[in-house]
């Protein structure tokens, strides 16, 4: 039962259908054709994911998946591997990024331990440990291959209760200090970027650093050589266990047509793994938005995605997938609730 | 009385303790320095604008100013003069783009009739018709000096009206059918650019329509030959009434240290007027988005504005800044609401 052709489900198609009906309405609104730009484009992804033109958006969720990365002993962050269990501490206090932007977009933050390097973890979080953080990858793979199985099934099936509880918009985020060291990693491999192309400052390096990160890269892929034609193997040798996660939640929401909102460049690194895994949930991927680390653009050209907003954030935690929400929501509104040139009293639209 | 001088306020200097103190809480913050990227410079302006670091925003405004142009007989746009009127109309009936877009902003719209053609204003409309439309200005002015004068202090009242009724965030917006044709008059008279570099497709014309309408354009400057030195000149000559009222809203505005959201192309057209006349009146301005008309850039960049949003749209009507809205309440609310590592217990943030 443990394997991962068991895990991997069916992908539903984008409806076509649906697609070109939104696509046909936007063009009879009230507007000159294609001037409400990605925000028609957005609508009609949606429209294809769900299957409806109208669907409810209103039960929202950001997936915010903590996890703790052996190789922040290699000095590859500005913080201490503590500050990411102060983190979900400071998530349940509701004092973080993520929990203002949450209350903003009217979305509830639900956050999952993947193993923090702790032994306080509040009641509010969902506990779904495999271990107290990844093994330092520079000098041997950061988990088993099981461990990495573990991890993608975790997210799926969180996204299989999500789903039972009717959530119908769907943000992933990241907390793990040492985590973009990761993902740098991941998207070296699995978009055949050299390290530097795809590393950069983080939390905040340095340009000297930021070279110091690299070379641990560059090591760790020595020492492992993940292969990147099995996903699992580069996870299981230089990811993370929420980097594993995300990839699993994402493909979980794809198998029920959950519109999904990656946030920046570990969620787009989680995006990578599940798509290289199973190519069919690229359609429904929505990148909310582009952030400063250069990998992000990689990544995301990898995915074919472009992202919906540039306002140059860094933060993770959901922070951008939270910020877009309302783009999303907004755009499914104009397309429904607006009014056609007939019903406007307007001929010849075009 | 009825001068220039007259109307032009003395306009408030940011405030720069607010800013610095704000600047100061965002790096006390638990999060990475500038990790929230372009957030936090929109919470910084609005505490240099306001004065305050948690200035209330919850009244809410959008301000669409609307009219007719008499230029729309050279065959400008790809709709009739007649569809400003029915805009309104729509505008009226919660149909159009804008409607949607306030509603999901929880912001109110006000219309206001600067010289739409009809003799149907719904009594909903604010009617300060300076004149059924101006006229055409390929072949003489748009309007008198002082039909230009009476948009300008028209708009200013309406500002010092909202302020009044203790509106604290401000978009513009703009509906009139052939005023791209005025705001690429304005922007290349303004910005000295050519006509070619700041006209574009409008409503959707193609490139052989362009080419026309850079040729009536062309032809309107050869004609009237405004004085860049002299922005009501301009504005007369080959302005429109509803962007001599966005100009003027801008002025009353920052008069009154109210954050102002520019829209499109037309708003931006709007605020180089004001910014021509009243220099001052910049700090107090944020673009919204940057729409796919092409002269709207070099509009921001004449302003020293960087777009908060590129979503592709070029709908008008204060879209962009509805849109915009829901990004700088929440800005603010991540300054203030945010703990401090102090409060997350978090040592040595940097």
């Amino acid at each position: 039962m443990n394997t991962l052709e068991h895990l991997i489900p069916d992908i539903p198609c984008p409806d076509t259908e649906a697609r070109s009906q939104a696509r046909e309405r936007w063009d009879s609104l009230v507007k000159p054709r294609g001037s409400l730009g990605r925000l028609e484009d957005l609508a009609v992804q949606i429209a294809g994911i769900t299957g409806e033109l109208d669907p409810s958006l209103e039960r929202k969720t950001i997936a915010l998946f903590a996890g703790d990365h052996g190789v922040v002993e290699q000095g590859v962050s500005k913080y201490p591997k503590s500050v990411t269990a102060s983190m979900i501490r400071t998530f349940v206090a509701n004092g973080a990024g993520i929990n203002i932007l949450a209350e903003q977009a009217q979305t509830e933050v639900r956050v999952i331990n993947m193993g923090v390097d702790t032994e306080d973890v509040p009641a509010e979080i969902l506990d779904r440990s495999i271990r107290k953080g990844t093994d330092n990858f520079m000098i041997g793979p950061a988990m088993t291959r099981q461990e990495a199985f573990r991890s993608l099934e975790t997210g799926y099936k969180f996204a299989e209760i999500l789903y039972a509880q009717g959530i119908n918009l769907l943000g992933v985020g990241d907390m793990g200090i040492g985590n973009t060291t990761a993902s740098s990693a991941i998207t070296a491999c699995l978009t055949e970027s050299s390290v530097g192309q795809v590393t950069d400052k983080g939390t905040g390096l340095s340009a000297e650093q930021i070279s110091h990160k690299s070379q641990v890269i560059e090591q760790a892929l020595r020492v492992n050589r993940p292969d990147p034609q099995d996903p699992l193997d580069v996870l299981s040798k230089v990811g993370g266990f929420e980097i594993g996660a995300i990839a699993g939640c994402l493909i979980g929401g794809a198998a029920h047509r959950i519109p999904l909102l990656l946030d920046g460049f570990i969620t787009s690194a989680g995006a990578l793994t599940a798509a290289a895994l199973v190519p069919e949930i690229r359609p429904f991927l929505i990148a909310a938005h582009i952030s400063g680390e250069k990998g992000h653009r990689v990544a995301l050209n990898h995915l074919g995605l472009t992202p919906l907003l540039d306002l140059e954030m860094r933060l993770g935690e959901g922070s951008g997938a939270a910020l877009a929400m309302p783009v999303v929501e907004t755009s499914v509104r104009l397309l429904n609730d607006m009014a056609t040139f007939k019903e406007a009293g307007i001929s010849g639209g075009e």
